[in-house]
């Protein structure tokens, strides 16, 4: 099976990301076509991916009969045309948030893709997709932890552009806790209100930040969410659930904290070699590929740090024996011939 | 450029999970050939693997012209002639540790590659690859807590095969932190103790366990390593860096935590949205790839999520002038003709 | 100077708390008068602590020309009538919260003691004492984390008598975040809103819990708390501030944790051996006052262990001049006469 | 019972320290008599405690027949003399490490209290009564973990005196370690090695700075120990047990860590507010015993603080009702006749 053909619409940040990801961390895909409304942004990025070309309409590269599926991260106001696009193409679609800027629009795409029978549609809700939130779900629908009643968030930027006003902070910062919330409880909200402190002094004139907003879902269960966009710390995302039997907070940078009975807090030991290191074999054997496909020489262990442990490891079997210290015998490096570190 | 072709030989437990790394999660590359001494073993990987045919020899499959590099994952003793072999076709080789079971074997393998003028042996010590390892690398390098001084190493499994004797602890546990040593301090080990307790009375009879390791570098630095194998535990790898000005542990599961000037502990919070979700965005994209290359519904957050997200965020806005709760409009999907959650 | 001498009014389990810690535990104070409207309690708590006798009316209690203060542990509803007593005979008085049971009695309480010209009156916030509310005090005070923004607050009993109800969710428990918010802040609260979700199932009918309170300060800082007396799990105090430069949490069985710019995340070491210690210290003390006072053999290190420890560490400054293990000599101490472990 | 009455010799940074103790935090004791060879430093600590008399003579100071009970913090060489001094006098002593300064007079006492038959002497090793060590004590002997079977430890200072010198890491740091060992394991230890890395850059010329210290008790458990007195950081102490089913570790400044089957790790909520709060209660009743016995004004929470609680929480109780924001009606203080803050 060959590898599925991409057409990235938007190479701004977000969409270059994209590029870069399916290019290099991606296996069985490939960027096929790039656009961008700006056409220079869109050939700079199409020339660092090899076999990418640019195609100038966005209507253009999802009609492309060498495309197989489209990423948008184009500004949201194009959304609409180019998803409906998509559908009437038949070509599924990544479609980063929001899926279009107003509800009306929203429900119209999402009634054609209805009316066609075919998903076609996915949006860029990433944090479905994250190891710590997926513990959460697991936690929940595991029912350990009995009905989930709350959900306590934070969601916080060290710093916003000018151009961020306060309805941004809901339309994107908050929405992103609106899918956690109702990816988590598997419910639609039912009534949301926002209410605005003091604001920040060292936030821009007009901003209303920090923010604290409570949803209540369908069934009565309760969301607060701190939105604080100007910390000047770093960028933090931290949910709490609190459910009938426990509580457990992900997003404190030392993974999924718990507490639950018989009066106990804490995490789980990473279980074994794969899970403590599969990125770092993944990582291994990516740059492995990049350097021997580009002819350079690899950067990792080289055969004289596999026989410099094998020399090691004959010394410590040695002491193992006769419960001494002993010393290790490695050659002199520069009495191999040709050698080089 | 075309995607690197791999042989794979050996296929147990680690070569497969190398195959199904290369197939699924390794960008740029794939596995053209599969080579195990256990022929069936061979043919029903290789047919997990579109594209991928089994070779019955591993000299021919090192030798084969469709085949750009080769990964090794056989059993140690048959290392040195396969290593020889790559090292013969100029195929590059990431080799699974041991380089090969005796010093004076892997000296000659460092010789004959030396004596070829190119570097084609990675050994693979993918701690290297560990982002909390590297974090480590870089806090020593960077030289913000002066001159290293010693490390502090645990290594815990929780149990191991009835195969397992007092060696293979020194051999296959010990020898990743031999090579950490060295990645880390940059210089070879001078001498090594393995010290006894009374064993541990769960381990098998004779299986020295828990071991106490002290290693010495050429400089002086000291090296202590748990070995304890048989803990019931978990796998458990702990690293921790004494310096002159601070000290920083990894393998707590809860990220790299440091201590230092001005008496005070802790770690870095991810600094942004890419080092918070990068590995989320990658997920979604490959698991994207993989659903619609195979034809399959995507499962990620579709249409009707995105639209629920704008019909709460519309909301929210609107509370955010009023000041009041306000209740969210979402339409019946049971209305919506075609709709298929 | 004599010792202070008090009457602790209400011996029910917090006064009897208070009786106990008053005699074993706080220096240059003693148990002069024990008063309960139960008198065999009085009788049984005063029997435990020599030199206390019981007085059998709480106003003569308080008028006892023998009792210099008191300790007020008594039901709410008798509070005014006691402190107003306690506010004529000049005698200062520690009164468990609450003041007393409404806001009327509570300020005709502040009148006459204003009226009085002398502060005798102080109430059993004991939060502010302890001391990771203390440090959070100071972080604020100290100006670091800029002007304070919002609390985030969880305050959880695993379990709540039958006779609980849902405003004493608000009178009991929130009362203490009420005092926090003030103490941190410096600054009155305008407005409270009490927010309650889809009840905890296993709570009892007709409770209302969670509850999630919002309140606002005068100069509009906000304040969340979640407020769940049916956990199942442990007693949960948790409190987060959230200033203009970073943020601060208390409460997580971690000691403060704080997060501020340049992105990193941790605690405080403790600085010395005082601060590591000196619990250790103060128990060490009180015990061997203890034993002796009575009689008992000390339980703590005795000379067998001075003299043990003296053994090692000479074999251990033998080992530092020769680098080799040192055997430690010690005697039989069956060959001591008169030995007893 | 009266208080008891001791005698505190040598009153340097150590012996002060243990004075205040005495005076200000330990019921039912008080300082009768202070000694020092320094006799003005003798006068300015008995001039700080009420009721404090300078006696010159040590030996006198023991025999006086207004002391209960000695507690000793004069230089090593001493207490040999004062300990037997103590021991025919028949008064208890808490003394100061070390018991004396070599093995043999350690001896020797020991001989001349078991001769008497009365244990009278207690060792400082304070680290037995620190609620950290007290946990990893109960862990071992509630025999949870199985058997133990090793420690690591680290001792380490931020810094140390110019007179400090190899031998005294051994005997002044090592020391500690060494009994918490024989605490934690209950048996001797038999043999000790120091091993030396190369020298902290930053340590004095001359100190072996680091040490690794590696003890091994009687039955062949293994402690090994890193004593590092010049980090530049603060005071850090800490001890991991390794046991046949889990592992523990205390000294983190996070509680006692634990991790064990099934591949969790983590600590203990307090699980009541006796245990979250018992020292904010205490300190709140030794600082309000020590203003009213001073005639300070208390500086804990006032009646105002009372009343605004109260108006609060019935604004609070009002909103639980009506489920909407409710003022908080607080009376101007200054129409309160008479009332300061």
């Amino acid at each position: 099976m060959s590898d599925l053909r991409i057409a990235v619409l938007g190479v701004g940040m977000m969409g270059a990301d994209h590029v870069a990801r399916i290019a290099g961390r991606i296996s069985n895909a490939r960027v096929a076509v790039v656009n961008d409304y700006l056409s220079e942004r869109a050939e700079e990025i199409a020339a660092s991916v090899p076999g990418a070309r640019v195609v100038g309409d966005p209507l253009d590269a999802i009609a492309d009969p060498d495309v197989d599926a489209v990423v948008l991260a184009t500004p949201g106001p194009t959304h609409e045309k180019q998803l409906l696009a998509c559908l009437e193409h038949g070509k599924p679609v990544l479609c980063e948030k929001p899926l279009t800027t107003d509800v009306e629009t929203s429900l119209a795409v999402v009634k054609r893709e209805a009316e066609l029978g075919k998903k076609m549609i996915q949006v860029g809700f990433m944090r479905r997709f994250d190891h710590e939130y997926a513990q959460l779900k697991a936690l929940i629908d595991g029912g350990e932890f009995g009905e989930p009643l709350m959900l306590h968030c934070a969601h916080r930027n060290p710093a916003v552009p000018p151009s961020f006003d306060s309805a941004m902070v809901v339309r994107d910062s908050l929405v992103h806790e609106v899918d956690v919330t109702r990816f988590l409880f598997g419910e639609e909200i039912a009534s949301i209100q926002i209410i605005m402190p003091a604001p920040n002094p060292a936030a821009p004139q007009g901003l209303a930040d920090p923010q604290l907003a409570i949803m209540r879902t369908e069934s009565g269960k309760l969301v607060d969410v701190e939105l604080f966009v100007t910390t000047g710390v770093a960028y933090e995302v931290r949910t709490e659930l609190v459910g009938e039997k426990g509580s457990a907070m992900i997003g404190l940078d030392v993974g999924l904290v718990r507490k639950g009975a018989p009066g106990t807090w804490g995490g789980r030991i990473t279980p074994g070699f794969r899970e403590r290191f599969g990125q770092a074999y993944d990582t291994e054997f990516q740059r492995w590929v990049d350097a021997v496909r580009n002819g350079e020489n690899v950067d990792g262990p080289d055969a004289w740090d596999g026989y410099a442990a094998a020399a090691v490891c004959e010394a410590g079997v040695e002491s193992l024996h006769s419960g001494r210290p002993v010393e290790v015998q490695i050659v002199d490096p520069d009495s191999i011939k040709g050698f080089r570190k």
